[in-house]
């Protein structure tokens, strides 16, 4: 098993077996949720403050849950409400953090960029938990377990992501996760909400839902981020809907057995039409939540081996 | 010791013995509490998610400790400031949760039924917390406890709950039980704050304090909740506790040993008379308190011994 | 080893000993808390309330830690958000948590004496986290040891504690230990945030920075408290820190060794000066947050040792 990383800052510096080293032991965590007896030792003695710039209550839940799960000692702090406002600069906030000795980690951040900066100050291992428009790299960890449980591999794949693929970091990290892993991959959305250069990237970039999703094996719905849209195009939701939202005519295009994605919270009528959401033979976003317990706790297990593996850093 | 339930959504499906086995494990966990060490493991390894929609420090207060203290792995979502903002409908944030393999969730809305609703959607046990102005049974289990235990019995009482009944999912969910347990019913307060039809009920209505406390054994006033008055009468303050306000002379009617009782968190002077509040010779105010922590530790654990009886389901 | 105290109020109750005690003991777990395993179980069994009536990311933080590191169950309150707005009094809440058998109860409270009120009102040991004006013992104690450690004694030190003198409970509870403790103390700041009559103490009281830091061994800056303004004289921020704020050229005239402290969370270019604030040589201020967790260890360990030598109050 190797996975030979301090931090999990972002999928950009793992190596393909580093994904699969995370995965599989996430299989092993998704049987151990699964059982009524449910609390394990994997990081007992160690502290997880998990430290949220933005609101996110699944993924601070999902990184709560799994911390206890496994043992640790785990401490919420709510960022927006508290220093901040006394005028504290981010890294002043790490620095203060870090004397209090934790051992994980866990950041969201508003900032693209803001987690990797933080890694470098602290003793401890860093868990990026979304940073602005940047990577989150859980979340696309999470995507790949769903995907290779549900089609039995994580290669080969023709995978469409759709939606507001500007803003999303959802979109980026699944993007680098899903190309290291030999997939093909086609980004559907309206030109305005896509990065541009995006297809020297490889992939191939659809502004029409049917063309995009003709015989696909995942489909990825994103989430319209407005709070990100700064200034520019704005598409009324009725109008999104109808050109970009999933529904099972547009799906219909898509190979019979495809399966339906979204990171949530779900948008209905906006971005997906509520009973294709619900509909347990195609979409699978359930799943995904599932899995991301899972996965946080494989990868804070992993980085606890590491850690326990170095000797520990004297601080002055 | 018989409690054959998955829930503990409201005091209605409960059968008189049921209550008994709740009331006779709490008078354990009293103890157990009084005690310095009080660390259990009757919920380790299961995980407890308290999810409020409305606010409420000591009931959350309670539920939390008594996860606690019972050793299981207790997360609190504090539901306002969150994906509730994102869009998201009670439904999906319950199926979210539900994916994170919760085995006891514990819920408060404002919404009457909504407690059950969820329960109809998910895996584990739900308890209700409160919803709306349809049932709070813990609330009304820690009440009947407190009297059991001022009182030495449970029956053949001549029982006032006094103040606002028809907004009161306490009164209501008293009303269920104390009905259960074959005691007198009296309700005092003005009849614009009276459900109408509820004298068909087998329960005396009053709308004066002196003429309906009159021997009774137990006074059980009740919070005037202003957040659910929409639209009709809300009386002054100062005509309320003329009127309905407990104080020493109108207490004079009752029974000499009778006990004063709230479910908190009081309005002196509205309500009671402060210095009533706080006589221990009369007051049970704070056994409520300490009752409700043994008594969520009772529910929680018959709940769980259900769930341990039963084979884990499998998610798809 | 001596501390015969049923809470920790303030330092004005401690004798030097007991001081000393508490700092031998924090040396303790300073290395623990550099361990990567470090969970004890000092506190296991018992119930730790954290119940912050005003916000402190920072001091919650070290005493949410601190407890769940020693094992204990620990349980936050906000207490803005929840029942104060319903109306509830202090003692009222405080009589209600005192219900549910805390064994510790962390307070923090705006109001100069509520947390003295409030410990005669409970049967647990109280921990002042901050009350008003008054005093703030665990910051006190925190800077003691870091002192302490930095310059191998706690006696016949000179130190200056500089800035808003009038509004600081932090001062207070560091005058108040560091006098007991034998030490030359200065105090410099404008006169208008001088409290009147201070000098009767035996302390200098200065103006002037470069004359108030002569030769002193360690300088302590303060916070600016705006919100504890009222009215008075509020100093333009530049001009404040032309005169007070701390930076190389006015610490030029402390001794070549002397430390450079602050509570935090610092506002950089007002107090003090961004560069010295980060320099190693000089800061400790990064010192004092990793020895505020284990001075929340310690007094919390010898109150609840204290707590275990008498037998448990049987409440009403």
């Amino acid at each position: 098993m190797r996975f030979d990383h301090r931090h999990l800052l972002g999928i950009e510096p793992l190596r393909p077996d580093e994904i699969t080293t995370i995965l599989d032991l996430s299989d092993q965590y998704v049987d151990f949720n699964r059982r009524r007896d449910k609390h394990a030792n994997a990081l007992a003695g160690l502290t997880q403050i998990n430290m949220f710039f933005e609101n996110s209550t699944r993924t601070q839940a999902s990184f709560e849950l799994a911390g206890k799960r496994l043992g640790a000692d785990v401490m919420n702090m709510a960022m927006q409400a508290s220093s901040i406002k006394k005028g504290e600069t981010l890294i002043d906030t790490a620095m203060t953090l870090n004397a209090m000795h934790p051992d994980l980690l866990v950041v969201r951040h508003p900032h693209s960029g803001a987690v990797d900066l933080l890694a470098q100050k602290v003793n401890c291992a860093v868990l990026n938990a979304g940073d602005g428009r940047h990577e989150h790299p859980t979340q696309a960890l999470l995507d790949a377990l769903t995907i290779r449980r549900a089609k039995g591999r994580l290669h080969r794949l023709s995978i469409a992501i759709c939606g507001d693929i500007a803003h999303s970091r959802v979109a980026r990290s699944n993007l680098l996760l899903l190309h290291k892993m030999e997939n093909r991959i086609r980004l559907i959305g309206p030109p305005t909400l896509m990065p541009s250069g995006i297809d020297a990237f490889g992939v191939e970039v659809f502004d029409d839902m049917r063309e995009g999703l003709k015989d696909v094996d995942v489909v990825m719905m994103l989430r319209l981020q407005k709070e990100r849209m700064d200034g520019g195009f704005i598409p009324s939701e009725r109008e999104y809907y109808h050109r970009y939202g999933l529904d099972a005519e547009k799906l219909s295009h898509a190979k019979p057995d495809a399966i339906v994605m979204h990171p949530g919270p779900m948008n209905r009528g906006v971005e997906i039409d509520g009973t294709l959401a619900d509909d347990i033979n195609r979409s699978v976003i359930q799943d995904q939540v599932e899995m991301g317990v899972a996965v946080r706790m494989a990868a804070m297990d992993l980085l606890a081996r590491n850690l326990r593996a170095r000797p520990t850093e004297v601080m002055t």
